[in-house]
């Protein structure tokens, strides 16, 4: 007989995407819409509270910090990611809150404050999404005339994330002694300089706000290119990735996991995250009904326009819409790589013209669409065939797909062992299973 | 016989400054103290929602970004302003929410949309407390060796405010359409590039977040200094200063409201706010005795600490402390320049030792100590007297002075009709009597 406990059973790990009026193009005119969704708090605070209910993981806000006419309308309104999710951390009490903040375009010792701040008053829920922005015109809304190029970006990432960190732990913590008594109210031997200078970074410190409850803030991470995949297998705690069919995710999955253990980590804490947009139908032909109704609100012009993203906003109006698929060269290679590489593999191998190539990349993909044991089944499939570790739920249906994931597939997750009941831990960090971090400085380390 | 209404009575403009642990040294060793308030969430919650019961204006949250071993417990552990303020959004309903940014160490299109989107998400309370920085070290946390010099930085606070200013209007009030049937999400006419290029920003636009409740967020500033007064004069809404004494407060008052006229600019709507720190008591000897108790928590050590803070931190324990104040020559005119000059003339007119100096800086001064009806005079003679259109609430007895403040001050505020008794508008803008600015980029100016 032993007294070690039994290890908590691996459950899926679900964040929700809040996107405002929707993350496709055509959302917006739904009918069950919010069309000022982007900006109306009270209805972040509705969705942010039913995931919380249903035990998701976390929150997920996305980014990007330039518009032009031509963008989508969930990029050209909406929250800014450390605002929104700091006025959700008081209406809420357990779920994590991941903030997308670009490192391209901000200073680590203010991101470093804001998610420590964050994680103070959240009581550890905050995770901190590194992303390098991709649309060139980024740059020009920072004082720069051109974006920076792939592989220095990722450089300057992985520099950001130091000085971050470090930061995160200028403070031992139990410097701050607040003994009235004696009238010390901290103890400066566990306060720490960081004298941080790099490449693109130079950094004193410390931090102006002291070591918080999670100790260091989770880390998500998007990567999809070479340099993005690495980075994320380096240093993230969370990976969110995009793929189109269980194939497609289990091979990014296999690949990713090998990089993680490559880089000397442990693959079962790092969790792979594919975005996921179920339909739930009472039956499979209701749920096929939504689909279609949903697929159709995509007019072509704006599927261009989607397309034309991971291309740096590229003019596709020059092109036919009926000719084949246009020779684009390097074009997109130094915006988003991967995904424009995916686009142009996909128009080739499968002979599609301008305008199917701009459908199967704008419309809804089908995977998930179904009755709830349906979409349950295929969420298993992919959570025990070694594709996911859980899944960034983004809205299909405008204020509609997550009440009824809700309603009808998280019970059934849930007989399943699949997605527990209640919240294990006070942190978003402990819920997710992951140790406390040692603070680099602590003479000894704490007890475990 | 005429159908236009009277004009609103003047009423008091109150804000309350959220210090967690207390603004001044020893605050925090006082019995009644939250030594942990300054990361306490559910502190700085009860604090705002009795200020909000109390009817004041605003929650204003000062800042600095940089620390050393010598800081006082304020500023060595705190929340960041936008963090904090967003949750607190969420938790009042009517009150200000003036977040302090640098102007110096930030970047304009991130501050833009934090305000924007703290604005949308609090329905239209959002306020910019703009500041230069005044501590040397705050250039090392941000890549720089050094601090801007003094002029420099109220130049480069102009330009930041106006680039900020200008992304604010980047949408039109009614550019977004979200016309479901035709399909129209905005008008693109309506959306506007800033293409802004200056000495210290270059800044393409638009914004990425459509224009807020209040049009523009409210303008804060704190200028002591002759370019300090100047750019206050031109720029702020409401402005924030020391005085030690009524006579002290109406010179600032009179002066800065001619700078503000001299500017073009209506000096009834800009608002003068001294800091004071009321201690009411059930008779004057109980305040008294609260004041004294105070007092005594600010050791020596701590008085000098606090004395070098405008002069850039400052290594006084090479002086002998009962000796006369030492001649400093320049020192602290590129960093808190009013204050430093102020300290320097103090202690020569009045011949004091160094020690003599830093307590008389350091310690709560003992303006509107006294019974409710005492303090209440005193608010009434410098409002009425020309030296105040309201207050900046800094609570002198941690954990104290705010509640004593509402229960016995504030009814009394309210009988006289100083202080009104509902919010009158849905914006902070309108509760202060601001009108809504129209947008520089309208055709026809919107019916006012």
């Amino acid at each position: 007989m032993t007294t070690a406990t039994a290890p908590a059973p691996r459950t899926l790990k679900l964040g929700f995407v809040l996107h405002g009026v929707g993350a496709g193009w055509g959302d917006w005119r739904h009918p069950e819409a919010v069309t000022d969704a982007s900006t109306n708090f009270r209805f972040y605070q509705s969705q942010a509270q039913l995931a919380e209910q249903a035990r998701f993981d976390f929150l997920f806000v996305a980014d990007s910090v330039h518009i032009t006419p031509r963008s989508s309308p969930h990029y050209l309104n909406r929250f800014e990611p450390v605002t929104i999710l700091s006025a959700l951390a008081s209406v809420t009490r357990h779920i994590g809150l991941v903030a997308t903040i670009t490192a391209s375009y901000s200073e680590p010792f203010t991101v470093a404050r804001q998610l420590a701040s964050l994680d103070h008053l959240s009581g550890g829920r905050a995770a901190w999404n590194v992303v390098t922005s991709w649309l060139d015109g980024s740059a020009r809304n920072y004082g720069r005339h051109q974006h920076y190029a792939h592989d220095v970006r990722y450089r300057l990432a992985n520099e950001h994330l130091d000085v971050v960190q470090g930061l995160w732990d200028s403070w031992e913590d139990d410097a701050l002694v607040r003994n009235q008594e004696t009238g010390q109210f901290f103890d400066a031997q566990k306060l720490h300089r960081l004298d941080h200078q790099g490449e693109f970074f130079s950094v004193e410190g410390p931090l102006n706000i002291s070591r918080s409850p999670q100790g260091q803030p989770v880390i998500f991470q998007a990567g999809a290119s070479e340099n993005g995949k690495n980075f994320a297998a380096q240093r993230a705690d969370a990976i969110f990735f995009h793929a189109d069919s269980f194939e497609e995710a289990r091979a990014y999955y296999q690949e990713v996991k090998e990089r993680v253990a490559a880089a000397g980590r442990n693959p079962d804490q790092v969790f792979l995250l594919p975005g996921f947009r179920p339909i739930v139908g009472r039956t499979a032909e209701e749920a096929e009904r939504k689909y279609e109704a949903l697929a159709a609100l995509v007019p072509i012009d704006n599927a261009i326009a989607a397309l034309a993203r991971p291309f740096n906003d590229h003019d596709f109006s020059q092109y036919p819409l009926d000719a084949p698929f246009p020779e684009l060269g390097d074009l997109g290679r130094n915006s988003q790589q991967a995904a424009s590489d995916k686009i142009k593999q996909y128009a080739k191998t499968h002979h599609l013209t301008l305008r199917e190539a701009a459908q199967w990349y704008a419309r809804p993909k089908r995977t998930f669409v179904g009755t709830a044991e349906q979409v349950v089944d295929e969420i298993q499939r992919w959570f025990e065939g070694g594709a996911a570790d859980g899944f960034n739920f983004f809205e299909a249906l405008p204020n509609t797909s997550l009440k009824d994931f809700v309603e009808w597939a998280v019970p059934l997750l849930q007989q399943r062992g699949l997605l527990r009941t209640e919240y294990p831990a006070s942190t978003f960090r402990g819920n997710l299973g992951l140790p406390f971090p040692i603070n680099r400085y602590a003479r000894e380390p704490l007890a475990t």
